[in-house]
């Protein structure tokens, strides 16, 4: 048995030192926008793009030293999107990982700099790790940018936002979630394949793994706001329904939301069949995005 | 006598078509999102960055096709910070370029969002450029993430909204300007001579230009802050010193300032005469950073 506590605690450990070793420190100039940076990348995540990043590199016979950077840009982009979803024109959260959330410790303006200094930051490292992966290397940032763009994390929010208070619409609550989360879970697969010079038909196999698991993983996400204590979620409960929000669980209920996060998870695991490296850690990560209670 | 106004539309045709093409469509999904997007890129900005990222490739033997990429990442990139300056929680700004702000027209979440995904394009594009760019093109990734991060543009930006209302610092004046508005026109010609593979000995010629050019352009415009019309300029006019602004012209006053770009426009220039290759234009956009009136 596959012991996943104990791997993602010690990568959790890796990728925070290597996070606190490449982030501009908290005295740099302007002090206040490197301590909001930190602030809320040091907030107790879960490091699940990073960890699927490094997991996949390594699935596919690279090292988790040459996937590194691009999984540390994978977080600082994620990071990002917290921070602007929570702002008061956007979520308005007040809570994140059972911390305020940065705008109300640092107020909207700083906020709204870190995350956009986060997101570039995200690119100087890609942008980096992309001079050290050979002639292809600048597809590490294409593919993060479009994954992350208006067709991609972007679109997702903007769909979310716009669906608030709307009508029930399958098609649309589909977009949301292929978009909002599962666009960056696929694509940090895809990037650690991607920084070890993967070959195409493992890429292609990682393609599909990631691609259900984006998917087990919002649903499972949808649940959990349903369903969690603020206390041990970190972060409000219920507010999806309070505000109206287009989820899985408000199109189906939650048995069956329950269902099919687990069904996408096994056919996220099944996908990994077709890699001849060692995918425990990816299988393990895959059935720990629908089981978590954060 | 080299005829600027002919070249700056020209290139400033070439370079709309070029955006045009490239912007995702206004239908595309989320349509709101990407009318928001082109809302601000098409608002008649100068184009000043790219074009000077195109004039910089010609000057040191490359042509503007391969430079153009690049040359619309600068653009985008620009327009992000554009609109996310003009927010409520930042500047709160109602007119940009003689039009209501986009936070005005699409309110503040898609505005961030536009903003978002404006600077994300802006990566994608180089990315792109990039892979074209031969085995250290991803330097052209790093060059605009460095001058648009933390320790640049959006640092700048931050001891801007730091400043207001405090003591009149002139090294603090000094950080705001090399940040918020040099760091992004130095990097503009920079990486369009990185995209055609300068000499180094060019790029040392251009970078000095681009130094002091950056530091000219903000000087005048502190000046037209305090002196033009809102018709003439597009956009509120005497807000600097409204908002207590740490401007170069509340620190020195407006003929000082005046000699002080003017300097700097002579500066910029001569550093050109190290450059065997065609400087005219380059030349002709010093005087314009000084001389314009918008």
């Amino acid at each position: 048995m596959f012991d996943l506590d104990g791997y993602l605690a010690e990568r959790s450990a890796r990728i925070d030192a290597a996070l606190d070793l490449r982030m501009p420190p908290a005295g740099a100039r302007p002090a206040r926008l490197h301590e909001a940076m930190r602030y809320s990348v040091f907030a107790g995540g879960k490091r699940l793009r990073p960890v699927l990043c490094l997991a996949a590199a390594e699935a596919t016979g690279g090292s988790a030293e040459r996937a590194m950077l691009p999984a540390l840009a994978l977080e600082a982009l994620h990071t990002y999107t917290l921070i602007h979803d929570d702002l008061p024109a956007m979520d308005d959260d007040a809570l994140r990982r059972g911390r305020p959330t940065n705008h109300k410790v640092f107020g909207e303006a700083l906020a709204i700099l870190a995350g956009d200094a986060l997101l570039t930051l995200a690119f100087e490292w890609m942008g980096r790790a992309a001079l050290d992966a050979g002639p292809a290397g600048a597809r590490l940032v294409v593919e993060l940018a479009a994954a992350a763009g208006s067709q991609g994390v972007i679109g997702g929010q903007a769909e979310d936002m716009a669906a608030e208070g709307g009508g029930k619409d399958p098609d649309r609550l589909r977009y949301i979630h292929e978009h909002k989360t599962a666009a960056l879970i696929l694509a940090s697969v895809r990037i650690g394949a991607l920084a070890v010079g993967a070959a195409q038909r493992d890429l292609d196999a990682l393609s599909a793994y990631g691609r259900a698991l984006g998917l087990a993983f919002q649903i499972a996400d949808d649940v959990l706001n349903a369903t969690s204590d603020p206390e041990q979620l970190g972060k409000a409960v219920g507010s999806d329904q309070a505000r109206g929000k287009l989820t899985y669980v408000a199109l189906y209920g939650i048995g069956e939301a329950r269902a099919r996060a687990a069904a996408l998870a096994e056919e996220s695991a099944a996908a990994l069949a077709a890699i001849p490296g060692d995918t425990a850690p990816l299988a393990a990560l895959a059935r720990f995005a629908v089981e978590r209670s954060r």
